[in-house]
């Protein structure tokens, strides 16, 4: 899945941009749901650490449709941090006066519903549906898993009147391509646009707000992991 | 203020992007009302239709930190359509917990309520300010202007617990530079970011949703005007 | 369409009550859409500064349930203006505890939206659905779009729960009665109520409040167009 | 109380209206808190049903700006009940972009917060503003008593930017005219427009809906009262 | 009805916990509408001075999950007043996502949409869901009663998502167990909970804030009842 | 504050509970970011694995008013979790009409909205105030610790209107005493109450629902850490 991440991630940056896709250390094999999540958080600062320390990123992707440590990791780092979810929030918006989210399994629908609250996509939301596959699932079988994509994405248009499909799981870019011939609406991932997103925000010279709630972190004894 | 607009558009924009600076034939020398707001738009369609016909335009942004008809401008044109006032929120909502507004006068707290509004941020939104001084006042006394700018940021800061400033009038991005210096927090307009925007749905082949909101105006008789 | 609608405004009207229905010079046939909104905003200010100068009109109703430029119009004159979709939802406010919007087209449902929030209704909206004919179907077959507004409103009663049905086209008041004989709900078009809302505030001698957001515009050169 | 109320009722009302002013036989001399309003809810049935029964009434107005039972009025007869605060408010709604409201008590606060909420006010409302003074302070010193209102109206404009001033209470109807002489907002309480919407809405042959909410309450053995 | 309330209170009562069931001397004899709803508040606020003056009792608990006066109930007394409605909902809270209601009939469904706003619980809510029968049906028959809730249950959870099932009358005690038993999600009545909350309010020496809303009502006369 | 916590998580437990408080064995050494929560979740998820396995726990408390993985926890068992910010919320709900919080940071300000919000009661919520003070300065000073909240809960109930306060910390339990002297509105930690809670739930047979959200988290590889 990182592969799948790395050449979706790719697919329209800039020339100079230099793509380092990381799968972190510590935590699960894929996340699907809120357990999975907090797993996830470590390895997440322990990569954007490494990335500012021996990196010089200049901007971290976190690539989950949920949100295994969005807010935080912007603590963590000055360097502009952004989620997979609200770069396909913001490009739907660009283009359709609602949208819809596909997203693994019934279980994930309220990982979803938290982060379209968070991101003020609540009014824009017209349905979360779910698959019924898990992430491996859709690594399995490819066609298995395009056909619930097309499924649940025709019934989003059709049913729920979505003018846009927002693909809510990362592991979903392979189906991009596929899923835009026939649905008639944006079909929109989060990583590629996360991506642009990331070099603009760099490219303007703009970083994280470090005045209050994303000041860095207290220096403080922190027992069981080494993060900084 | 075209001028100021196409500085501050320019500013960020890839080598190749090139931008087509235009005040519209009809409408008021300045946006400071609903009714303003309408009456620029007719100018706006005009130039989209000029835009699409004549000059091959891949997108177009919106330079009123209000509503002069940015919906029906997605109806007028496939190719995307950025408005500066979702810009600005979008670019605030990867860097900032929350933002204020810092707008014209107070009779312009309303429009900008409502764009807040239809952009789903009223969550993240602070305050709306006004300067007390009408476009016009801007353009001819810099200084004043500048220190009725600060003036305000720092109260958003300070009083409302800002953590990002957004400047919500087109005319504002000369004072952008100056703002950033000493407030603390991200001082964001919403011309340079529409910019971008602009260039990644284009680079990403994102077109506006036709489905039904936004599709083509129908076919019709329209007495008095002449748009397409 | 203007004939029909003045046979309406007369319906209730007070004996001494002159109405004076108007089709703006400029603007499309009718109104399906965002962009169809905008274009007919400007004949309305006008209309609207010819009542006040020639015709000494003590209100204004716009007579359209989207919103082609309200607020605006509250700009251009101190005398109260009514909209017709204001009208309808306050009447069915009175009488029921939620209410129904039937509307022209799919497309035309997100304008009704916009409408019904802006009105602080949104709490009692148990729908909004479209018959998919357009104004000009209406005009042509009276049965073909009788039957399609009897359909969804009957849909709306028994399956979305209504307990009042709003008509949401102002050409829409030559079905009322024909509409309310089977449906056991009171149905409301917006034009009657607009007239007798008008009737009162004149009555109670209530101008709009023009300390502020509805102040009269600044004097400022408008080009293309003549309003005042 | 009940004089002044019938003052008002007849300020604006047509010619041919005839205006019955009933204090109920049940319930306490004023309505300060949510105890107080439920104490009244009875009598206001009774004196509906002989409304009904006896006086061939064509609608009710209750004259409490908080909640005596308003739905529940609904359900005891078909004919219209219009309550002074949705009147109030929907005045307010046609004529400014917001208004505060006037209560009496700092313990009302909370009443006018559920009655605002309840009629889908609350995107319009300012600030509710107490007076600190009780029903029989304003009856028994005038002058003090519209010393207070004057002052909180005045704060309500300069201070919470209220474009418009709602009377938070049937008592105030006295201090209308003293009020609107200085604040340059339109005043109002809901006593009149609240017969101006009985009206009309007798005019134009609507009644409560009846189909389910607000149906008839069941057949039913009630100990202790006779309302039926 | 007073019987199985009480044998449902003594459920999980702690052993010294006394409970005292009574059915008010005066209203209806069931809530099924908001008029039953008004007149059932006189006889709560006399039992609850009568529990005050001469039972001593240390807190109540009003048994309609409707709102037959629960804020004037905390006027009334200082001792804590717990509702069962807002006992269930207050418990599914802790257990799940989200839940849904089952309420009597197709009229209490605006009841108690009421009381899920007023406890702030509108988001977690997923549906409510009435039975068709009113509360002496589920007198009458017990198997036809139990079937109807297990219907609606069961399609609250296949249907509308729904993760916790509230029943929405206090005449539903006697299902609580019937229904648990294959629903797979909890079942909550409010009767037992509402007990549980009140002796642990009592336990941690708390009491209803009487700084301001809630204050003791003031001393002042009240024709037709006699309360305190 | 573990011990503090001990403490008050005793005050008002029945005589057969038993309470076992424990810091978990990874994380910082106090919670003031949202990284800070994201460190400490993997210890808490630990400590409710050893809590089911070897000390048979019946239901689990999270000491933090922020949210360290409240609903992960709640997949990670099907024993009751509570957390302390829910738990003083409900409290408060039963007692006043709305509340105020004191928290630790201007920083620890947007963790507590997110909790508000997650439970529903931003509608209740009139502030968050902070004290400008860190975990480890209440436990350095006392004196100072208690100043800061006594003036800021009296803020809160002078200037912003709050019935009812709540103490958004665990390491505030120390405090509650003191502050409920003077201030005249309930003062509530979330400890004391939290245990009550966990009591009544096991008390009535109740666990979590976990027919989907909160299921069982599926079985799979997690590197770098040892939970289950």
């Amino acid at each position: 899945m990182t592969d799948s991440i790395y050449t979706a991630a790719c697919l329209y940056k800039l020339p100079d941009t230099e793509i380092i896709a990381v799968s972190p250390k510590t935590g699960p094999a894929s996340i699907e749901c809120f357990y999975e999540e907090h797993l996830s958080a470590i390895g997440v600062f322990q990569e954007i650490v490494k990335g500012d320390r021996e990196e010089s990123c200049d901007a971290y992707i976190i690539s989950c449709f949920g949100d295994p440590g969005i807010f935080a990791a912007r603590e963590v780092t000055k360097k502009p941090v952004v989620g997979i979810a609200e770069a396909a929030i913001a490009t739907a918006k660009f283009l359709a006066p609602n949208f819809s989210v596909i997203t693994l399994l019934d279980r994930t629908v309220a990982a979803v519903q938290e982060v379209i609250h968070r991101y003020g996509a609540a009014q824009f939301c017209k349905s979360i549906r779910s698959t019924g596959l898990g992430v491996l699932d859709f690594e399995a079988d490819f066609d298995r898993g395009l056909e619930a994509l097309a499924r649940e994405s025709k019934k989003a248009v059709d049913e729920d009147k979505a003018e846009c499909v927002l693909l809510g799981c990362a592991g979903f870019v392979d189906f991009v391509e596929s899923l835009r011939k026939n649905l008639g609406v944006p079909v929109l991932d989060g990583v590629s646009p996360a991506v642009k997103y990331a070099e603009i925000l760099v490219q303007m010279g703009l970083e994280t707000s470090k005045i209050n709630t994303f000041a860095f972190p207290p220096e403080k004894e922190v027992k069981g992991f080494t993060i900084f």
